[in-house]
């Protein structure tokens, strides 16, 4: 398969999904709405709603469900990148090669955003047009699923973690439950939640639960990496942040060629995963080896 | 009835339910889950909680399943307040008689526990837990309720247009939505989600949002009118910070007394929609007339 045109093709749908979806308001609300835009169309790559996409393909759901569901994870994910952008966090004023939005709109209206975005996953997930698609049964298991997994066991809990660790020696374990919470969990949670709309069996759940945590373990890794390695200008976000603020990550534990060593690991444990899908997964195989060989 | 034992009696029911539904975690976490805890434990009157129940009482629903539900109210209550509090939304030192959530932890964890808190809502009313005890179509109309109320269109847009308006002209149509989402949206959602646990007719549902409209409105009102008329002990955070911050108030727009007026005025339209009700409306009754006379 041609993974470009693919990654292409996906990123076309779920942007004009969003499009479609985003919520809309009265012009004391233009502002705030514009700046939560500011960032969700900000050109991200949409790795979490394609892995849930791709979750749902490889059962040969193609429900247009999906859609707002696979929308709630790249809010989630927008409103943790603004919110970990704050001055009072990481302090970047650079992502995706324009100003942060607390740099564009004030720290104020950047929190803001993020909370506007993180909530209006919640509004997505329970809306009443995703009702006259999919039971209720179904929508609690996706809502639970996202709010575990973007919550303070998961997501939260993690930049919790990541933060109170600044400048102090952390052992590997812990730098293993950061990464799990911080960044693994909602990659998890994008495949679990296509899993779900697909109507996987207890097995498959487990399988597609599996490979998201290796995937999401390899995404990590080589966000690390990339951070060693890569130029602000490529990423489009401030490289070397990690040294500078004396994080504990993997080219630190491990160097660059032991780290690649891991990231490759993981994601050939990652496609071991599949084994009991058909040849439908081919997508989520090859999203596999494009998180391990990204350059941004 | 005697409201004060009945507020008395209903936060001692919610504040055991909340320790027992508090999320927990292992030991990397227990700085983060202290930050929570700090701001959630910290007094508050537990009024949404204490709304949610008493219209379920109303409708003689005496489920378990409310607990967790009046929780979520109050978790989300707690986020909003950290996050208003934070130096670049109010700036405020002083919640409850305490030091604010960022006084204390530091900007960073502040805004994390807020995030938490937000997140931890929805895992409360999509948890299995109460799977067991309501319908799933129940659980997603709370949640539905509460994301809405809560997010762009209410709480938080109220507080977006909110940090807009300071130190500008505004009309009083402007301070009239502004109102009604960052105050109004979730109070009336308090006593909504109640309703709807107490399967209200569509007519009871209708009366029931009035109600909360109104109460809404009083409550905010009120809360204008003791920013100026009360003491900073009193209160237990700063009083007379609306004119420092140079805000659109009802007392700029009608004085003192035009004020009261208009307070008293929202309570009986509030009592008023109370009047489908049987005599189980009465905790209902005086939560409205609590509203006016509160002075904290």
């Amino acid at each position: 398969m041609n993974l470009k045109q693919y990654l292409h093709d996906k990123k076309t749908i779920i942007e004009a999904s969003m499009e479609q979806y985003m919520l809309k308001g009265d012009s004391l609300l233009a502002g705030h709405i514009e700046t939560m835009r500011y960032s969700l169309f900000a050109g991200g790559k949409r790795i979490r709603p394609i892995l849930c996409i791709a979750a749902a393909e490889t059962l040969g759901s193609h429900n247009n469900a999906i859609l707002p569901v696979a929308m709630s994870l790249e809010c989630i994910h927008t409103y943790s990148l603004i919110h970990d952008d704050l001055p009072a966090m990481d302090n970047d004023d650079l992502r995706r090669g324009k100003p942060t939005s607390h740099v564009k709109f004030g720290e104020a209206a950047a929190i803001l955003a993020g909370d506007g975005l993180l909530t209006f996953s919640f509004d997505l997930l329970s809306a009443p047009t995703l009702t006259s698609q999919i039971s209720a049964e179904t929508q609690v298991k996706l809502i639970q699923v996202l709010a575990q997994s973007a919550g303070s066991l998961g997501m939260v809990g993690g930049q919790a973690i990541d933060i109170d660790s600044e400048g102090k020696e952390i052992d590997f374990d812990t730098l293993r439950t950061l990464h799990s919470c911080k960044t693994g969990a909602l990659i998890t949670a994008s495949v679990q939640m296509g899993a779900i709309l697909g109507n996987a069996t207890p097995a498959e759940y487990k399988a597609f639960t599996n490979y998201g945590r290796h995937i999401g373990l390899a995404f990590q890794i080589v966000d690390d990496l990339l951070n060693v390695t890569a130029t602000t200008e490529q990423l489009g976000k401030k490289a070397g942040s990690d040294a500078e603020l004396d994080k504990a990550t993997y080219p630190a534990f491990f160097g660059i060629e032991g780290t690649r060593t891991k990231a490759r690991q993981a994601v050939d444990d990652a496609i071991t995963c599949l084994e009991p899908f058909d040849h439908r997964c081919e997508p989520l195989r090859e999203l596999a080896h494009y998180i391990y060989s990204r350059n941004k």
